[in-house]
């Protein structure tokens, strides 16, 4: 059975369509965690997520753990804020609210600041907001796998820096890292944390985060012990730095399936040049938001600087529901996703264009699912 | 390649050597994660869980978390135990450490009843414990890892129901479920989890826990919010019961690949009586440790009736330490693990015998590596 058998292109935001070479790494013969060959592949993981990131300052540590991106909420919440600490959260659709939960889970006390769906709260806003209290940590999603808004980072840092220099900046980059441009160190950024099964383009079951020195060091300062075992960085930090180090280290075991299969997504990932990347999702992602307007179809994010270059929410025509379109599209060879956000859930589909699909010139799946959209409207009797 | 390439036969205690249809599980196509196809397949994983927990009781609940093992002691910790809670914790080696570390982490107040190294705490101490204060859980290691030793679970499970009734039975199974007998109603427990990469023969990367009607009641009854949030049951227990009936459900994304793997190796485990499966892990250690006896060696544990059935943690001849042993079984195509227990981790290694390994008539693992511990001995100048 080939890993790639026929099967209808997975074009949600996430899980993604993955390489023929990455699914063949998940089925890697059995091997020790602590054995000399995987400490090699998880250290080498390491340094290449420090280049994903484009981060150069040792300080900065790379964290892998099995869990979802969720995963990663916990660990800011539970490594980084301390009960009664002020957060402030920036909304730009469900995940600001689960991230919020995560936070009062572990005793902080999160402020949100929302805007309209498809809007993202503005500088200006955050700004007062950043004047108003003293927040220890300010959080953005930067891609809201919800409604396809993508926030503004370098911005965004630098705003906080000026404002409010001791806030930590973390970004939930769970449908962003990999196809939208991140620069870890040169944006002041404190964490960016994320999953596997995104634009990485690795089978989900990792938590990947980076965290800044000055994150680390806001970590050893805690006075109280981090609210999480199982997330804590108290367990994890030396086995990151071991393995880094080439050196076995246990605290949990690990995947060393997900964590080869993620060693080779990223392999080839690093091969071209990060801008190449992005420019080929922009590129992609230009396209696919031309094409759904000539169909006379409206995004969730309204605004072009704020929309995601790796997912397209589209609002369906007045009378048409996602239950209905979505199995018209699986006919046809596409899976999208339903919407997420809780008011307006049959109302938009998602369109994910992350990874293969976008970058290899071989696969055909962003092409299909355009003209799969265009038929599966045509055949509900919407006219563009 | 070949998932099974020739690679030298892993007989750690976990990850274990893995079935080639487990592996090929692992290669699956992306799907997503919502799906009607991987909904299923989530949905019969779970309803095969509690056949392999020997479960009929439609109140309890397995769970099923990217994760690892330790996973599960946050999961009890955080959504059994509340802030003050007292928890008696049985220690038989590494293991109990942690979980207690994991219950203080949550705030509950743990108290470890320690055995020497080898040995297990005592029925009639355990009586005594109970009856001196009001345990809201008692928590047992099944199987130690780091020490080989076995624990009673039935017997034990009747004394707490009989001295302290309210008190909830908590299993450590993470190197026991899958080899050791283990009847989670007939037996009265609340809470067994464990791991996929042992005995259950399923790559690492999967938190598995089976939680009792009595104890999701205990869930649902605290009076303060799950003290986690990335193995909050409040965020699980609606995800598993819609995925269980064949509903898509979304809290945090799942990893399919894995979870189809778990899927394949319980199809294969359910496959047989789990009374065959439980008496030829029974039989090969017998013969392992007969041979262990005949050459000399002695075992951690020192009673036949605490001795695990999946793993034999054996004591090196005065002179040899582990590092110097197991680079030379290597060369002979098997992999042990050194010692865990931080007192005495040179002196001994550890050998599992779990699943395909144990079950599987064409592998010839368990009398390679028998025959290279001999050898290997020998060439060290260690005569039996």
């Amino acid at each position: 059975m080939s890993t790639q058998e026929a099967h209808p292109a997975l074009l949600i935001p996430g899980p993604i369509e993955f390489d023929d070479a990455v699914l063949q790494a998940m089925s890697h013969y059995s091997e020790s965690h602590v054995g000399a060959q995987f400490v090699s592949v998880f250290g080498e993981t390491l340094t290449m997520l420090r280049k994903l990131f484009q981060n150069t300052d040792p300080a900065a540590q790379p964290f892998v753990i099995s869990g979802s991106g969720t995963l990663g909420w916990d660990q800011v919440a539970a490594n980084l804020a301390e009960p009664g600490d002020d957060v402030l959260v920036l909304h730009t659709g469900y995940f600001a609210d689960s991230f919020a939960d995560c936070f009062e889970t572990y005793g902080a006390k999160p402020t949100q600041l929302k805007a309209a769906i498809g809007d993202r709260p503005q500088l200006d806003e955050i700004k007062k907001a950043l004047k108003e209290k003293k927040y220890k940590i300010i959080t953005v999603t930067h891609v809201d796998t919800s409604t396809g808004v993508l926030s503004e980072i370098k911005g965004l840092s630098e705003l906080v820096h000026s404002v409010s220099p001791d806030t930590l900046v973390v970004v939930d980059g769970v449908c962003s890292v990999g196809c939208e441009e991140i620069r870890f160190d040169d944006w002041g950024i404190d964490v960016v944390l994320t999953a596997s099964q995104k634009a990485i383009g690795c089978p989900a079951g990792l938590s990947i985060v980076m965290a800044s020195g000055r994150a680390i060091e806001t970590f050893k300062n805690r006075k109280t012990r981090p609210a999480s075992y199982f997330g804590s960085w108290k367990n994890w930090l030396p086995i990151m730095q071991n393995y880094e180090a080439q050196k076995a280290s246990y605290f949990a075991t690990p995947s060393p399936q997900l964590v080869r299969a993620l060693h080779t997504s990223l392999t080839q990932i690093l091969s071209s040049p990060l801008e190449e990347r992005f420019a080929r999702h922009r590129d992609v992602s230009k396209k696919i938001k031309d094409t759904v307007t000539s169909l006379g179809l409206k995004q969730l994010a309204s605004k072009p600087e704020n929309q995601a270059n790796g997912m397209t929410a589209i609002y369906l025509p007045e009378g048409v529901a996602a239950p209905q379109i979505l199995p018209n599209l699986l006919k046809k060879g596409v899976i999208f996703a339903g919407g997420l956000h809780k008011e307006i859930a049959t109302k938009y589909v998602r369109f994910g264009h992350m990874g293969v699909s976008v970058t290899d010139p071989n696969r055909t799946d962003i092409d299909r699912a355009l003209d799969a959209l265009k038929e599966g409207l045509a055949e509900v009797g919407y006219k563009a």
